[in-house]
C-alpha cells in the first residue's frame, strides 16, 4: 500500500477536476474558497450527505469508484427532490489508514464520472488525515427557479401518490451482498447493482419542479414507508397506499414469490432506493401524463393522501388488507 | 451519559437553529435541502473545514461549545480570507460512543453562539451516528460584491505584506494545555484562550475586499511561514518578512524572552492563528491608513513581496541575518 501524501492528494485533485466546471465556477479549487456566479430569479439549494465505513458502506463490498459515484448520486438526489438542478459539489475526505493511494484516486475518479454525467463541478472541500474513522462528506449546491421549489410540506389530502422506478431492489441487493457468496446470478447482480450503483432520477425531479406537476416530493433513501411519513408529517396529512400496484423489478417479484410476504418489509423499509416519491393534485394528473414521456424513468401510482384526524400511514397490502405490521415484526423498521 | 437519540437531536437542532437567518433563507432545516435567494451582483463564496478527534482537537483540552464555536470560526475565516461575508453554514456530525447528548447539545450551543455573532444561518447539515471517528464538518457559505473578491494569487513584486492581530499565540497556547497543568497563569490562558477561542477577522476581510485595499489575501491556519508560501507559490512572487518587526502579544515575547529564538518556530510555523495574511499595493498604502481605524483589529507590517528568479520565502532573522533554517531544526515545519 502506498500511503497518503496530503499534498499530492491535493495536485491529483486539481489535475482531474479542473476545468471541469459548468460554466459559472468562478474560482475552482485551490484558494480559500471557490467562488460562483450567483443569478438572479434563482434558489439556491443546499444539501449534505455523509458516508462512514462500517456504518453506510464496508469497503470489501463496494469498489471505491462505484463509492464515489454513489456519494455524488445521494447527494445530488436530494437536490432532485426539490425539483431542483444540481451544479457544484463540495468534498470533505476523513482519510485513514485503511485506504492507499490508489483506493483514493478510484474513488476520486467515481467523483469525477458522476459529477460529469450529473453536470456538476466539484469546486472545493476539505482532505484530513484522521486516525480512525473513514468518512466522506458531501455538500451538493444545485439551482431552482423561483416559485418552482418542491417542499415535503405541499401534500393535501386527495393528492395521489407516486415513485419513480421500482423500490426494494437496493436492500435486497445489499442482503445478497452480505451473504459474501462466492458467484451471483445475472438476476441477483442487478438487484446488487442497484445498490452499488445507484441512480439519482434527476430529470424526473426537475421536470416535476419546472412543469410545477409535483405538490410534494421526497427522495427514498430510508425506506419508502418512513420517507412518506415524514413527507405526511411535514405536511400535516395522513397517506394510505396499497403493495397491489406496487413498482417493482422483475427480480424483486421473484424474490417476494419465492421468500413470501417479510420481504415487503426490505421493498417498504430497506432504503436507499433514490427514487422520488411525490404527490400530484388530481386537476394536475393530466400534466403529469404529458410529460412522464421525457422522464428518465416510469412512474407508478402507490396511492393518495388521505385527511385523517391523527396522520398516519396505512399500508393496504396485497389482499387488499391492512396487514399487522406490529406482529409480523414489521413495526420497528417500518 | 445519556445515549444520542438521532430524532431527538434532529429537534433539538431545528429548535436551537430555528428563525436565526438572516432574512434570505427561504427553507431551513428539515426537508432534503435548505434553500436561499440568490441575489444578482454577488459572487457565492464556498469553503468546507474539518475537525476530527484525535487529530485536530483532543476532546478532554476543549470545552464542547468552545469547539462548537471554534468550528465555526475555522470556516468563517476562510470567507473573510476573500474579502467575502459569511451567510450560511451546513453541518456534518460524525458522533460516536464517545460524545453524549449532553455534550453534543453543548457543541450545538456553541455553533449557535458563534454562527449569531457572525450573522450568518446553520441551514442544514447531517447526523451519522458512526462505529469511530467522531468528527464535524463545516461548509460555509459566503457572499462577496462582484470584482471585490481577494484571492491568493494577486500579490505582485513591491507589494507590502501585512497581518492582523499578533502571531504565535495559538500554537503557545496549545504547547502550554498538552503539558496539562493542573493551574495556569493569567498569561498562560491568555495564551490558551487564543487557542481554544480564536476571532475570525471579518471585519477586516470584508473592508480589505470592499475597499479593494488587499492584492491578495489568505488566512493563516497552518503558520504564517507555511500560508505565505502558498500565497507567493499562487501569485509567482517571492516573499521575505522581517521578524524584528513581527506582532506579538506581551505574553509570546515573554515566552520569547524566556526561551529563546526557538520559539520563533511555533510562531512561524504553529498555526491556528486565524489571522489574515494580506498584501496590498504601495500606492494603496494610503487606503489601508484610512480604512485600519475601522478594522477589528491593528493590523501591522512585516514584509514585502520581492521578485527573485527562484519563489522563495526569506526570513530575515531579528538581528537583522537571515537565520539557517536546516540547522536550527526549522526546516521541517516551515
Amino acid at each position: 500500500m502506498s500511503p497518503i501524501n496530503e499534498l499530492e492528494l491535493t495536485r491529483f485533485i486539481r489535475r482531474l477536476f479542473g476545468g471541469g466546471d459548468n460554466g459559472s465556477v468562478s474560482l475552482g479549487i485551490g484558494d480559500d474558497c471557490a467562488a460562483v456566479r450567483a443569478q438572479a430569479g434563482l434558489e439556491t439549494l443546499v444539501t449534505c450527505d455523509t458516508l462512514c465505513e462500517g456504518t453506510h458502506f464496508a469497503k470489501p463490498l463496494i469498489p471505491p469508484a462505484k463509492l464515489g459515484a454513489k456519494l455524488v448520486c445521494v447527494s445530488v438526489s436530494d437536490i432532485a427532490a426539490m425539483g431542483g438542478v444540481p451544479r457544484y459539489l463540495v468534498l470533505a475526505m476523513n482519510l485513514t489508514g485503511e485506504v492507499d493511494k490508489k483506493w483514493i484516486e478510484s474513488f476520486l475518479r467515481g467523483v469525477r464520472k458522476a459529477s460529469r454525467k450529473f453536470e456538476c463541478a466539484l469546486i472545493g472541500g476539505n482532505i484530513a488525515i484522521a486516525a480512525k474513522g473513514l468518512s466522506f462528506t458531501m455538500t451538493a449546491i444545485g439551482a431552482v427557479k423561483k416559485g418552482r421549489r418542491v417542499d415535503r410540506s405541499g401534500a393535501r389530502p386527495g393528492d395521489r401518490i407516486f415513485v419513480t422506478g421500482t423500490l426494494g431492489d437496493s436492500a435486497l441487493g445489499l442482503d445478497l451482498l452480505l451473504e459474501k457468496r462466492k458467484s451471483y446470478s445475472a438476476a441477483q447482480r442487478k438487484l446488487i447493482n442497484r445498490h452499488i450503483d445507484p441512480t439519482p432520477r434527476l430529470k424526473a425531479g426537475a421536470l416535476l419542479g419546472s412543469e410545477r406537476i409535483a405538490s410534494s416530493m421526497i427522495d427514498v433513501s430510508d425506506g419508502v414507508a418512513l420517507d412518506l411519513r415524514r413527507l405526511a408529517e411535514a405536511s400535516g396529512v395522513s397517506a394510505a397506499i396499497e403493495l397491489a400496484g406496487f413498482p417493482l423489478s422483475k427480480q424483486a417479484g421473484a424474490c417476494l414469490d419465492a421468500n413470501g410476504p417479510q420481504v415487503w418489509q426490505r421493498i417498504l423499509g430497506g432504503g436507499e432506493d433514490y427514487e422520488l416519491l411525490f404527490t400530484v393534485r388530481p386537476s394536475k394528473l393530466g400534466k403529469l401524463a404529458q410529460a412522464a414521456g421525457r422522464f428518465d424513468t416510469p412512474v407508478r401510482r402507490i396511492g393518495s393522501i388521505t385527511k385523517e384526524r391523527k396522520p398516519r400511514l396505512k399500508i393496504i397490502g396485497p389482499g387488499g388488507v391492512e396487514p399487522n405490521l406490529a406482529s409480523e415484526g414489521w413495526l420497528h423498521s417500518l
